[in-house]
C-alpha cells in the first residue's frame, strides 16, 4: 500500500523558508530542463494533480508551469534524495520549459570550465 | 577569447548565504546525481581545477567529491541557468555518487506521485 501523501511529505527537510530545491529532469531524455522551488503545499499540489507547481521566491505566490505559458509540466515522478532536502521531480516538458523560449533554463550561459586530466 | 573565470563567477547570483545550488549529472547517461550547494570559491575550484568543489552547509567547509570516499567527480561542463542563480555541472562520476553506496542520491526515495492525466 503506497504511504500516505502527508507521510511522504513530511520526510522533507525544508530550508528555514520552508522551502526545498527541485530539479526538474525531461523523463525520457534525461534533460534536466530548470530547477524550481516547492515548499509542502506546492509539493503536496504536485504530487497529487499530476503537474507541476512552483512557489515563486520573488512574487511569493504558488505558480503551476504552463499556466501563463502553456508549457505545462507533466508529473512523471518525483524522488526525494538521501539528505531528504532536495527533489527530483521527472516529467513531460511540452513546448520550451524556460520562459526566454529555450529549450531549458541551462541553454543559454555556457561557465567554460578547464575540464580536468583523469 | 573565453572570458576571464572571475567575470563568468561575476554572473552568478548567489543567495544571502552566498551559495548556490549545483545540480551534479552523469554527462553520457543523463542520469541526475547529486544536488549540492556552491559559493564562489567553490565554483572557482570546479572550474578550474577538474574536480567537482562544494561547500558543506552542515560542516561549514569546503570538500571535494572523492577525497574521501575515493568517487571523485570529474568536471566535463558546467552551465547557469536564465535567473543566474542555479549551476548544473555535467561530470564522470568514478563509482557511486551517494554516500549510501547507492549510484545517485535520488535512488532510495520515492515520494510516487498521482501521474496526471493529459
Amino acid at each position: 500500500m503506497t504511504e500516505d501523501i502527508e507521510t511522504r511529505i513530511s520526510r522533507v527537510a525544508f530550508d528555514d523558508d520552508g522551502l526545498a530545491p527541485a530539479i526538474i529532469q525531461q523523463f525520457d531524455t534525461g534533460e534536466v530542463l530548470m530547477l524550481g522551488w516547492m515548499d509542502a503545499e506546492a509539493l503536496r499540489r504536485t504530487l497529487t494533480s499530476g503537474r507541476v507547481t512552483f512557489w515563486s521566491r520573488s512574487r511569493q505566490e504558488y505558480w503551476r508551469k504552463g499556466d501563463t505559458s502553456g508549457h505545462a509540466q507533466y508529473v512523471k515522478g518525483a524522488r526525494l534524495d538521501c539528505d531528504g532536502d532536495a527533489l527530483l521531480i521527472t516529467v513531460d516538458q511540452v513546448g520550451a520549459a524556460c520562459h526566454t523560449g529555450d529549450r531549458t533554463c541551462f541553454d543559454a550561459d555556457d561557465l567554460t570550465p578547464a575540464v580536468g586530466e583523469r
